[in-house]
């Protein structure tokens, strides 16, 4: 029996052991844009320290940043010459609110149909321990085919705004010739994927202030230029009929799609009507001249993520708001760059807002999009690895989130990211009900450790 | 010495009493919009009972209706032909979020350079107490001169939906021969005010629902139509460059403004600086063509009291909202007929919304705008009042503030409203750190007890 195949046997042995270690760590509310969880960050961070030691490693450092402390920890090969896989991860999670609309509690982990509720089962504690384990199964039999390094940051879900400094400041402890990423996900259960391809995230605030204090709608009803109102009129300004965006630059630096890179992705299995089922919406809409494949991971967008203002509560209150604000974030594709986006959005705004307000922006992240070399041996690996688990070539997709550290990675470290996972369009990742495939999530183990001995040339 | 002269000697000599009864009568936090406050609703209904057993009326009425009940009370004059003023009032308040803009806490009273700061201290507990005040010292002197009823309702901040049926079932009860509403205000301290014309309300809560659950803003941006954007087109559609509401229709029953009646408002001593001030607001804006004056009160707006869509809190969250909110009032003029405007906003949004979302339309009040006969005998006796208090002829304004109850008691009561209040524009009613300015408030309680004597057409 080769070392390959006790492995996977020793998952199948101890799998409830491993679920059990991924349901305490959904229960550490580690939500990193809340200030107020701070304490649950240290424990997040301590929980994977902890299971590390348990896991065969001795030497974890848990390293600060300006902002949430990064785990770190190295395990060798026994094999001098063996390849070192960087594996990447993010141990912190999206906000859980609006509260009421979870079936139950976000950190309270509750099984349902094979399938795992708690905000972070999907994204990405669920793929952090799969990582974890494929390596500890490997460990418990014989030497690990190839040099093993964790990096797992904690601000992710908020543009990672520390890493790239922590990258440069720790480039030798992170050397390595692969860098595996399994914060993205597959297409269906039946369609493992590998992403090539991630836009690049900008998020900002704006806030529009008109009136000093809320004033009563009829005493002032009729001389104020409402914050809300102008608000949404420069919303709407900010697309135009094709729905493109109207930043003044913003296609400018856009890399155009290939007719064969066109040709390819039209061939992915995912049909508008899949689409439809998985957001729930009466009908797909967007940029137009591009497929639904297209505009999700090849085309940048403008979003508004939140919006606020006056009297929100139950029933009626006659106010006219003294401000506005709006929550605002684009998509962007290579090779847009974060810093000109900003100044685009503050152009647009300068030309179009009216006298009547004042305004403020805050910037909350920016970072690349990025691509990357399909022919890397790293990719070659994964693509037999999730061939030999699922029983078909896996889809290279181009992914429509943003992980701002493949950019950051592919720039500081030289080294390009394979990108995976095993979460599901259905896992409802930042929204109320996040949950997580077991079965996908199990064999999506049994091939990380696959990927680890075909990448080491291992049978 | 007249039973005139005594009175207003009774107030001198007892001031710090009556405002006493007023701070104790700001502390109940009854905000009728919250269902949470239901008890205290009930509180603040039988502290005016108790009030009124102290100022000598032993037969106090809290009367059911489907909302918040009415107080009633009633005393006679010795003199069987004497005329009967009906007294109205509301003892509900305004929400007091936000809270953290209030300075001291909305509903602990606090007196601070001639102001009492609290919620309803303007608007309009300190009108309420005013009143019975008035009321109170002239019968501790000797017989009142006119009959006088009460009716106090606890709706009015929510668009009294239950009045108009409450009126039909008590005429009887509520036969008068004018009704005193102190629920206007004053221009500034030195020019007392009578209103003759008010603006109706209607107030609705638009909802646009697009995908099913929140989307993540990576995975699923570029094939959904935002309903936040679709939202803010929406609003961005209600007006056209002219600033004139779009609604179809809209228009089609404002009486327009006679020339005579422009020129009349012209004259009003409120300049746009003044109102700029008073709002704090970069610039005064509105529909073209009017003056500032004839926008607040003389013609009909649109206004957006409130916007909420998706992530709201510190920081970022990439979603795409499965839903907007947006809370929309109209102030109407006469003779716009709110049961066409909620049609006309139906139609709007039929008309313009677009095939991505679903949405709905709550109506939460609607009520017409009136108009009053200036030559009554009751607004004669006012002007006489206050002419005599404060030593110079009031001016007549139309408000733009809304008072449903004057429309709804001209229908159904058969009987014009005289309109005043001796609050301020600087009062900030509706807003943070509402108060009323007490030397102000002092002359009113004055000029009605010579109100009270000129009705009579008593010395």
């Amino acid at each position: 029996m080769s070392l390959r195949s006790e492995a996977l046997d020793y998952i199948k042995n101890n799998y409830d052991f491993y679920q059990g270690i991924l349901q305490d760590f959904i229960k550490i509310p580690s939500i990193s844009t809340d200030p107020n969880r701070k304490p649950n960050m240290l424990e997040a961070a301590n929980f994977i320290k902890e299971i590390l030691n348990e896991f065969g490693i001795q030497d974890v450092q848990i390293l600060e940043t300006k902002g949430h402390p990064v785990v770190f920890a190295e395990k060798k090969s026994a094999s001098k010459d063996a390849l070192t896989v960087l594996i990447y991860g993010h141990y912190d999670v999206q906000p859980s609110d609006p509260i009421e609309l979870w079936d139950t509690d976000p950190f309270t982990p509750t099984i349902r149909n094979d399938r795992l509720f708690g905000r972070g089962a999907s994204d990405m504690k669920g793929q952090i321990i799969a990582s974890l384990t494929a390596y500890h199964a490997i460990n418990s039999i014989g030497p690990i085919p190839v040099n093993i390094k964790f990096i797992i940051e904690g601000e992710e879900e908020i543009g990672s705004p520390n890493l790239a400094e922590f990258l440069e400041n720790n480039k030798e402890l992170l050397k390595c010739d692969v860098i595996l990423n399994p914060d993205a996900g597959m297409i269906s259960p039946e369609y493992p994927t590998i992403v090539y391809g991630l836009r690049g995230l900008t998020y900002f605030e704006l806030n529009i202030n008109g009136p000093d204090h809320d004033l009563h709608s009829g005493m002032f009803g009729g001389i104020i230029h409402n914050p809300a109102i102008v608000l949404s009129e420069l919303i709407t300004k900010m697309h135009d009929e094709n729905w493109k965006v109207t930043l003044p630059g913003f296609y400018d630096d856009v890399i155009p799609l290939s007719d064969e890179e066109r040709e390819k992705l039209s061939r992915l299995p995912i049909s508008d009507e899949d689409l439809k089922r998985q957001t729930g919406a009466p009908a797909l809409f967007g940029e137009k001249g591009y497929s639904s494949i297209e505009r999700l991971g090849a085309r940048p967008t403008l979003e508004i993520n939140g919006m606020l203002s006056g009297f929100t509560g139950e029933g009626s209150k006659t106010i006219i708001p003294s401000s506005a604000m709006a929550k605002i974030s684009m998509r962007t594709v290579p090779n847009q760059d974060p810093d000109k986006i900003y100044q685009q959005l503050k152009n647009f705004i300068e030309l179009n807002v009216p006298q009547t307000v004042k305004w403020d922006l805050k910037q909350f992240a920016g970072g690349w999009a990025s691509i990357s070399d399909i022919s890397h041996p790293g990719v070659i690996a994964l693509k037999k690895a999730l061939e030999t688990e699922w029983g078909i070539e896996p889809l290279f997709k181009r992914e429509g989130g943003s992980i701002p550290v493949v950019a950051a990675m592919q720039r500081i470290l030289g080294k390009d990211s394979v990108l995976t996972g095993f979460g599901l369009p259905e896992d409802k990742i930042h929204s109320p009900n996040e949950s997580l495939h077991l079965p996908t999530w199990k064999k999506g183990i049994l091939s990380l450790i696959h990927f680890f001995f075909n990448y080491a040339g291992m049978e």
